[in-house]
């Protein structure tokens, strides 16, 4: 009898059991993985197909795709874990084009030994970040490396998206002129990790900010179609977004610091730490620039955000043929905001 | 003067330097490896953009998206490179939907202490891989991990396509009396890393078949829209392929072993390593399922492309409420082809 040959392979162990290197070389352990963990915690039709890519109906127009690996460590942090991050890192590299956010695929690089509690916990987060995002992950893969090969879990997420007709943001199109605006303050995700790593505490613990922006951007594009550049602040922090759009634009760019938003804890843990808010990655904030004409409108669009209630105008865009990012500090000087050249932060997201 | 302040870069030492954690951290040297090294090899309008996410004009229609991590050990190997099987694997799982592979983005998790000579041997390589399946890479993103927290490199593509009207190809439509083909020898892949990881020698070398197949595809689709299935027989082989698809159409299979086209070399290292070529990963093949009345018009047509020209119908779909896969051997005696139970080749791809 055929069924008498056939091995019986037992039911994920959830809560105490670890990847093995079997979980991705393709055969029944690789299929449990997918059935029993991540089809049910994403739960949609796409990724229900288990074909080796998921199909969708797309109307025509201008798409965009974005993609990020993340290596966070650690795994699990205050206000997230690098299964929301993943989530929110893609969505909001797709919303900084003005676009809306349709499917996210996404891969999971394990190493042997990582619990499957830990695993189902990230995937858990990932679901709802999804969800609560309504953006569906529709497409995923698994590999396994030996031990001491990874560092337990690193993912990748791919996302793509529709930009609304009229919209054009990138980095290229900033002018002299423009107004330089933040969704909030900066800075508390990186301080977040670091706290936890350094084992710091500030009396209040420090949460990370990672949020996905898709409604925020969705808000800011209805009202001001015409806004510039988007960026969302996150490794190198604010410096480096505005570096590059400085150097794509080919303009200078002028901040006030008094106007910059850092909270207190945040402030007084990068002190302590050595760090300077302006380079430390936020994961929910992003950076726009627009008309000078239209920023009141961008300001209290996103003041009326649920994401963007701190927002605030920190700087103006100058002619500048050295594309310099400057600041003027809270005691009159005036400061470069350089690329960052050391390494601030490894492994933030 | 501010210029004064700012430091000074040196270029990227392409020869003898390595990776280090600064070139993950979102600053200067982050945005050198993308530039002196990613947009220039890549080299298109898409990417060279520099923003967050790449924009695109796509027709209305249905279109896919696949995602695959490649964590092959070791990076070269005869007949390819983690690079060139990151872009191969990724068009291919598009290609199976019957899809016109559009655009790929890609990831890079490197180890601290990597060679930037591999790094660009790697870049490189799915560069020319990309260039020659006319798909661009549009998207990207690099991580660093400390030494001893990865190994070496993982590469993760993900990639969109278009699917042509009429087209329909999923592993559920499989149905009794459908013949079951493939496009050319099983294994070569698997066989050439294990050979290589083993240091074994059959006297010629063998060599990955890493290609993609798209342009094979189009041609099926063109001359048989009606085709069923496709499957890229990747990990776990033919067998973990057609056990999939008898499981989601539900279905069994008979397969014909003398009809299944296995290169001698191959077979004689299966032998000595232990492996079934059934179960063993080829990079560059794919396993269809069609109507009998149109398989011989199928076979014509992938015997008729460069990549199909050893294809060969190698059995049918039966009924079977146990959804088996079972093969006739070549002594006349019958045998089950189940999912593999164990991990025969970890890190293939």
């Amino acid at each position: 009898m055929a069924e008498t040959r056939r091995v019986h392979v037992r039911s994920l162990d959830l809560k105490r059991g670890q990847i093995e290197l079997v979980h991705g070389s393709g055969g029944k352990a690789m299929s449990q993985l997918i059935e029993e963990l991540f089809v049910p915690a994403f739960d949609n039709p796409w990724l229900a197909e288990l074909n080796d890519q998921a199909r969708f109906d797309a109307p025509s127009g201008r798409m965009v795709m974005a993609t990020d690996s993340h290596v966070v460590s650690p795994l699990f942090f205050p206000g997230g874990d690098i299964g929301s991050l993943a989530v929110h890192g893609t969505i909001n590299d797709v919303a900084m084009s003005g676009a809306r956010p349709l499917y996210l695929s996404t891969t999971f690089i394990l190493e042997e030994g990582f619990a499957l509690a830990d695993l189902r916990r990230v995937v858990d987060s990932m679901a709802t970040a999804s969800r609560e995002a309504g953006v569906p992950v529709i497409a995923g893969d698994t590999k396994v490396v030996e031990r001491g090969k990874g560092d337990g879990l690193f993912v990748t997420t791919t996302g793509i998206g529709m930009v609304p007709g009229g919209v054009d943001v990138s980095a290229g199109n900033a002018v002299p002129g423009d107004h330089v605006l933040v969704s909030g303050p900066l800075g508390d995700h990186g301080v977040a990790i670091m706290s936890l790593r350094e084992n710091l505490s500030f009396g209040t613990t420090i949460v990370s900010d990672s949020a996905a922006l898709h409604g925020l951007v969705a808000a800011m594009v209805e009202h001001v179609p015409r806004v510039h550049c988007m960026r969302d602040p996150t490794r190198g922090g604010l410096a480096a977004a505005l570096n590059e759009v400085a150097a794509r634009s080919s303009v200078g760019i002028n901040l006030e610091e008094a106007h910059i938003p850092v909270r207190p804890q945040v402030r007084a843990a990068c002190e302590l730490l050595g760090l300077d808010p302006l380079y430390v990655a936020c994961e929910g904030r992003l950076v726009a620039i627009c008309a000078a004409e239209d920023s009141s409108t961008l300001l209290a669009t996103m003041r009326g955000h649920p994401l963007g209630r701190e927002a605030a105008i920190v700087g103006e865009v100058i002619e500048d043929p050295n594309h310099f990012v400057e600041m003027k500090t809270e005691f009159g000087g005036r400061r470069m905001v350089d690329w960052l050249t050391g390494d601030q932060l490894p492994r933030i997201c």
